[in-house]
């Protein structure tokens, strides 16, 4: 099995080599970027998306910015840090561990001030592989956790959007128990809906499950209900752009919708998302913002006039799933089941423990990376 | 309020006058078909859609061949029907009231053998203007019945698909009950899905409301959970393709999601065909064929690759909606309530006595077409 990466240092370590996921599903085509601003440009243009990948990136690029910039004078270095880090940031501004692992490194670099450039420049570099590696292993863990909970027979799981390999460092929140099921040389199936209107089911997911050789189909959203009824499925499983202490999850749009048809056909809805996912601050769902997307989006989402053009449209982008249509939540520390108010606060207050305050994180945690993988 | 005719004759009814319907929503093109081998291109061709309304272009378009064709000898008039026949008919195989258009038409013409070809074509040009005008008159009947289940208030209804005016010689099924309401000075809002893959829904359905001055808001299919969780609709209505003699209904894909998300909202969930829908031989729906449509309707159904171009695709054109998720199915004799197979079979029977048995239509009556408006 081989698994895209969405974003890894390059052989010599001297560039953020990414795959321009823009060029998908057409061509596989990588970039080697070497500046905070090629990184940045890359983000923007969401040539690499998804919430974690998008963190690891804006780690890489900004070691790699330092790590140029050892020859300025101090006062020079530091202010190169600063606008890396506001041109970075500034990319996606809603995307959580974009700022997270900024200031993850701004921490670092900060325990080094007393040091000269290059030793700075190395701290943050080395800090910055750690973001990458911790996500890769957190992934794993929510493959391994999340595998536990389909002890034998094939693996038939619907997914929605992508929370795959291409939205990690390593493979993916949903797709982490597939692709380990595969490489145990267990008989898996996925189903995936497009994922309108932005089609990252088909761009994305059906691209990265074939190209590891994982039996894919593909559908329109509006089939999902069609393939339960058939039972082609056993369950369903996505990713989570947060989560609420009482258990609800805020995912891509049309994940709700899964929810409520796996729960008519008496199939378990999973949801597989970091600890870091967890939002001890929000009570609820109906206190996440839902953010609403350009109407054009489904209007003349394939560079033509599929609407009438001046018809109104609502475009959210994400939905809310309530606590109690989630069989359960698969982090990389263990498996949630309900009632979420209480296993999510144990969880959550350990995950707040871990996740830095102020840049600094605690040596030898591995809480990874500050959201899901559903962006 | 100015409903677009998908179908109809031309002012001094020597041709028969279609919205091309492949050119929406750049364009409200019409164009004038004089002979029956133009009739079958514009069927084959989809710029006429919608079982009613491919039936009454199929009618017309027969009659109008007849017409200029008086001058023949009687053996090459007879000659002329049956080719023009087979040719209207090879169009769309499986729209049944294509075929029962046609045979009615037969029918009207065997009836008048031993007259002169001029009397001949007089008689079949009256029955398709007649079949014209029932289902306009069966839409009305449809609307009316529709209504009577929102007695008062803002009428805010979900619909999917196209069946609207573009699918009728009329106001359409599902959505007469809301061109009614809108005439009546009442408040009405339709959210419609965009209906993946050939987007009948924003393509046509959004256009139509819109042209009329309803109040539409399109969606991508995956909003409609979302749509109702929010109680910004309070009823679902959809046409129906085929009624089965139980109850269960085949429409277009992604109608049984909706039907599984209205009952999870409380919500009704209605269904509104004319009666001819109910096919009494059909003893269920798993009976049903579901017909496949293309992978590249999915892979790439805008011009433009959204998927890798060898992903296995299900793409089932059409659903089946159990009959216990059917609150009621609005046709144009009256509303129907459970127990379905009970009062489907006082109704079927009704229904059959009037559709022609060999193409012979009991005269006076008022059984509309042969089918629903959803294809």
């Amino acid at each position: 099995m081989s698994l895209p990466e969405a974003v890894r240092w390059s052989a010599d370590g001297r560039a953020v080599v990414i795959l321009d996921q823009s060029r998908l599903p057409e061509e596989e085509r990588y970039v080697s970027l070497s500046t905070a601003e090629a990184v940045a440009e890359a983000i923007a243009s969401m040539r690499v998306r998804g919430a974690p990948a998008i963190g690891i990136a804006a780690a890489l690029g900004l070691a790699l910015e330092l790590s140029r910039s050892t020859a300025l004078a101090p006062e020079a270095f530091w202010q190169r840090l600063d606008h890396a880090t506001l041109r970075l940031r500034g990319t996606r501004p809603t995307a959580v561990n974009l700022t997270w692992a900024l200031e993850r490194l701004r921490g670092v670099a900060e325990q080094n001030r007393a040091r000269t450039n290059g030793e700075v420049a190395c701290a943050v570099y080395g800090e910055a592989t750690a973001i990458l590696e911790e996500d890769r292993a957190m992934c794993r863990r929510i493959g391994e956790h999340g595998l536990s909970l389909f002890p034998e027979g094939e693996l038939r799981v619907l997914t929605h959007c992508n929370a795959g390999a291409l939205a990690t460092g390593g493979m993916g929140t949903a797709l982490a128990p597939v692709y380990l099921a595969h490489a145990a040389g267990r008989s898996v199936h996925v189903y995936v809906g497009e994922t309108r209107p932005l089609l990252q089911g088909s761009r994305i997911t059906a691209w990265e499950l074939q190209r590891a050789g994982i039996p894919v189909t593909l559908i329109a959203d509006s089939v999902a209900g069609f393939v339960m009824q058939a039972r082609k499925v056993d369950a369903v499983m996505v990713g989570a752009d947060r989560i609420a202490a009482n258990g609800d999850v805020a995912n891509k749009i049309g994940t709700y919708t899964l929810a409520v048809l796996a729960r008519h056909h008496g199939l378990p809805f999973y949801v597989a998302a970091p600890t870091s996912t967890i939002d001890p601050g929000m009570p609820s769902g109906r206190e996440i913002p839902i953010e609403e997307r350009s109407a054009d989006e489904v209007r003349r989402g394939f560079g033509r006039l599929t609407a009438p053009e001046s018809v109104p449209v609502y475009a959210p982008a994400f939905d809310v799933t309530p606590a109690q249509l989630v069989t359960a939540i698969i982090t990389d520390r263990c498996v949630l089941q309900p009632p979420y108010a209480k296993t999510l606060r144990a969880v959550g207050e350990v995950g707040r423990e871990l996740v830095p305050a102020g840049g600094v994180r605690e040596s030898g945690s591995g809480s990874g990376s500050g959201s899901g993988a559903g962006a």
